[in-house]
């Protein structure tokens, strides 16, 4: 990147900011008939109880996440202020038959909130009913515009990163779970999201893997902004360093994020990447070596606390005797934040130290 | 990034090709009275002479790169087939006075390329008469679509990348000048442009820092395709690792580009990232050591064949005694692409060694 004249080739706008959701939310379900297409949904009502008031489904669709069953004028007056479409479809499309319950949603006054793929704007249903009623249509895969170049400048508080072996093991819940921990223990701690369910949980964040290269570590930068010395802030990593597809999105938000503390995610069992049968999943003291390595450059001194392992399927003694075995192999603290315990507050411990 | 079920996701198109130019070109100089501003001009005149057919200016303007003076109707009739704005302004904008001008050359049956940070569709007159004309806008800093998330998967052929141990030193002319001492020792070779100038110069290419950060990888698996045994894609390096804002989108060029082979780019005396006086510029060893190591990642036989030594500003005579000096110290060959002789062979040996 030839950056020697960098205003004159890049706009850059330091007063962006992360998506902001309008909350709390109705959570549509769609016409799904179970919870397997209901990730997002699940995710919300776990970790974000105090944000769902209500859920809301099309005629004849069975599923349910156990809120309350509300019309959206009854979840308006409940309080809810979105309606987010808590179910996926193959493809993220929004499906025709949603249409008209998205239509009613803008009618009794409330903010649309997608992850999906297609954009609501691209409807225009929606788009007419949203400027006819002055309502906004939130496509959190869309990051906000403005995004800056990073600095590299030091910022102020304190702030902690899950990074992975791979994709998809465990790396937005062991955020979300160290956080409420630091929480729980009287300290001040955001989690930052930084992926669509974690920005929705959230009420906040930047898509991260759908911001142009070049401002990747600058979003990681506004991500988490100055904040009082004790303040901690949680972010939710995204990807691996050691995964050829999506390295390098890792890389720019571990250098944006700046971190203090990191926490290494892993998932037991795993050997290769997933859907990459070709590249073996890192040894944890590779994995370890090598992003501290690659995180001094924003701060020479970040360290790892230990490693969250994702024991799923494994009885409770198994998981237990896993994890022991583990922290003694790798001489360091290891937990399933999934399985709150000794192990996990031994963890939290050890973030804090 | 959550790519359990990639396709649910994230659209892939496998067939996604680089941007491809009509060419050859007349080259716009705009209302430049000097060269400054013609930075993309003047590397195409250096190093695309065979696409240059001509130049044209604003009336009244008095630089020139030396090229015939025609207007659109001449150029055109002289084989020119793309108007390319190969002059710069400030923040990238395309000024009101270029307009006519450009609406000349649609006219005369040239498609436009530009490199502006304003869209050449943006601006009404130039859109009408594109639709009119049947002529295409073509802005080069726009990725093409539909590329793909990287596979990780080993391509055939011999490929080369420069990288570099700060921006704006070099990396894109010692991948011209190494692509074609290759041909001119009678080996196939191309040259893989990854920025604006590059994509001109080659007349094809992609824009990597332009590209949405999980695609990056992606764009550069498309970019150096399978080719034969015995040929070379000489593909030109992006950014850094070790800089705190671009370190990310360097690693996604790294790894989708599976280079057999690096070479180092360096500026003498740079001891500090351009821009970021806190960050300092690695040491050639340490710049070696890691890159070898993220590159590893997707091809286990990576090596470094030397530095490429920015002595702008020296004497011949003291850049020949600091290249000797420097390929002393460091244990590989040296050399500064812009200086020919027996030290750049000496490089040219080691890459193809």
């Amino acid at each position: 990147m030839v950056r020697q004249t960098p205003a004159s080739t890049a706009p850059v706008f330091p007063g962006a900011t992360p998506i902001d959701l309008p909350r709390p939310y109705l959570l549509f379900l769609g016409d799904a008939d179970d919870t397997t297409f209901l990730k997002t949904g699940l995710g919300l009502r776990d970790w974000a109880p105090g944000l769902c008031v209500a859920e809301y489904r099309c005629d004849g669709a069975r599923a349910s996440l156990g809120l309350p069953s509300m019309t959206p004028v009854e979840a308006y007056a409940a309080g809810a202020r979105a309606l987010v479409l808590a179910a996926a479809s193959i493809g993220g499309a929004i499906r025709p038959g949603w249409i008209p319950h998205l239509v009613a949603a803008l009618e009794a006054g409330l903010d649309i909130v997608s992850g999906a793929h297609d954009r609501l704007a691209d409807e225009p249903r929606l788009r007419k009913t949203a400027e006819a009623f002055g309502r906004r249509l939130i496509d959190i895969r869309t990051p906000p515009p403005g995004l800056p170049i990073a600095t590299g400048q030091r910022r102020t508080g304190k702030r902690l990163l899950t990074v992975g072996t791979d994709c998809a093991l465990g790396k937005k819940y062991t955020a979300l779970a160290l956080a409420a921990a630091f929480r729980a223990r009287g300290l001040a701690a955001d989690f930052r999201a930084t992926g669509q369910t974690g920005i929705m949980i959230a009420g906040s964040g930047i898509p991260i893997d759908a911001v142009i290269g070049d401002f990747t570590a600058g979003a990681a930068e506004i991500l988490s902004p100055d904040a009082d010395p004790d303040h901690w802030d949680v972010i939710e990593g995204q990807g691996s360093i050691f995964h050829p597809s999506y390295a390098g999105v890792s890389l720019g938000l571990l250098h944006g994020s700046q971190p203090d503390m990191l926490v290494l995610c892993h998932a037991h069992g795993r050997e290769r990447i997933v859907g990459l049968p070709d590249y073996p999943v890192p040894s944890i003291g590779e994995a370890v070596a090598l992003t501290l390595q690659l995180a001094r450059l924003t701060n020479a001194a970040v360290r790892c606390a230990g490693v969250s392992l994702n024991t799923a399927g494994l009885s409770p003694a198994e998981a237990a005797m896993l994890t022991e075995r583990c922290a003694d192999q790798w001489g360091m603290p290891v937990a399933d934040p999934m399985r709150p315990g000794p192990a996990f507050e031994g963890l939290v411990d050890a973030c804090l130290g």
